[in-house]
């Protein structure tokens, strides 16, 4: 195994500038930290360009690494990639995935313009144990391999297709198969428990502050709100999807 | 109006030891930060100890700040009583609520040893929403008045009572007043939506990595469980509660 002991080697430069989205787009490849996350990636080995791994650091024995490009690096390399205070000092590159751009499935979740990283990775967690098909972020959201969004995602970016592209665009390519299209809007919706799901749908949901853009609500098949009952202004954008998502999806007929 | 220019002032450093728990406990004060939770307090203005108020920020025309006291200060101190990086200069300190010890209410949300305050103030944020009775926070659970569990309950702290007590006495408390304990597991559990709602229910939801305490989870009347539909292990806690309250708030019957 290769063994790295100084922070200025140019391999461990290159590493930490995969922070950054503009060298993960350079390179097409991310970085994940955490025994966590590592071992998920472990199941996705066709992914993982190489594992970093810090010298106090103690691999577990069940962890199958056969194959793989291992670095041993110092406490202090750890350090220096890891973005969270106390980290684990495990790391994975890996190379990030490229879907189609065909929408094979009848389940979405399209989330535009959500800002904070630790909504977005909840929302992808959320719909993969609902059991979606797919991931679309429009513009405006948090980058998917930003290290926030990754932790707060557990693990299920690599279970099910994730992609960023104009919801506009994806919108009507949903409606064209099909596949009813609802928007999440605290004005002119209707409440949830009606909106009619037969053997598909996409929920649309949006921006913390602001919401769902009005231009994609104006063509989403209809909108529909979460009644509040109490005093708060608003859900957070997590929990709402979380509660329509699963609605949805017990909605389902034939499935 | 005061104004206080040298961040060396005693009154500075008071104000900042509000960051720490101990002194709010020693005080019974608090420390809230920015538009929307300052805001939110003018509505309750008999906790409101004061106001404090950078040079730099412009108070919203509307704001009714009659007989509040306010204190001007410099930039500089606003940042150091900020813990986030882009504070906006607008702070009260408020007086922290003593609630009964009584629970008077119908519908509970109990809380076991969550530790992310985001979480713990997103779960308050849904609880007021879905117009619960009141929140019980456990031992091991983030403070109340931790600035990162008020800035995500977003002002709900004021809508509901939030009391923080031992859930194994509360639990026996409930029960004796005739009102259901949910408590969520992933094992021995049933679907959630075979749960019996009457007129009045209590969920309770544990640790992030954990789960619930196995003792109090002995206690309750039943325990549920969300179905994963897809490859991940579980729910965030916040989004759980956040799917179980709404179901079972919907199913209450004669309320």
């Amino acid at each position: 195994m290769k063994f790295i002991q100084s922070v200025k080697n140019p391999q461990v430069k290159q590493w930490k500038k995969l922070l950054t989205k503009k060298e993960r787009e350079k390179t097409g490849q991310y970085m994940l930290e955490g025994f966590h996350l590592v071992e998920t990636a472990l199941h996705y080995k066709d992914e993982i360009v190489e594992l970093i791994i810090s010298e106090e650091a103690e691999l577990p024995p069940h962890w199958n690494v056969d194959d793989i490009e291992m670095t041993m690096v110092t406490p202090e390399i750890a350090r220096a990639l890891s973005d969270t205070e106390a980290g684990q000092g495990v790391f994975a590159i890996c190379r990030k995935q490229e879907f189609s751009e065909v929408l094979e499935g009848r389940t979405y979740l399209l989330i535009d313009a959500v800002q904070d990283p630790g909504n977005i990775g909840t929302m992808i967690r959320t719909a993969d144990a609902a059991g979606l098909d797919g991931v679309i972020l429009g513009s405006g959201c948090a980058d998917l391999y930003n290290s926030k969004v990754l932790r707060s995602a557990q693990g299920s970016h690599f279970h099910l297709p994730i992609v960023q592209r104009p919801l506009l665009e994806v919108i009507h390519q949903l409606k064209e198969q099909g596949i009813p299209v609802f928007g999440t809007s605290l004005q002119e919706a209707s409440d949830y428990r009606e909106a009619e799901v037969m053997d598909a749908f996409a929920l649309l949901v949006g921006n913390e502050g602001s919401g769902v853009d009005e231009d994609l609500l104006s063509v989403t098949d209809s909108n529909v709100f979460i009644p509040i009952y109490g005093r708060s202004e608003s859900l957070n954008v997590a929990v709402a999807a979380g509660v329509l998502l699963y609605h949805f999806k017990q909605s389902l007929k034939n499935v």
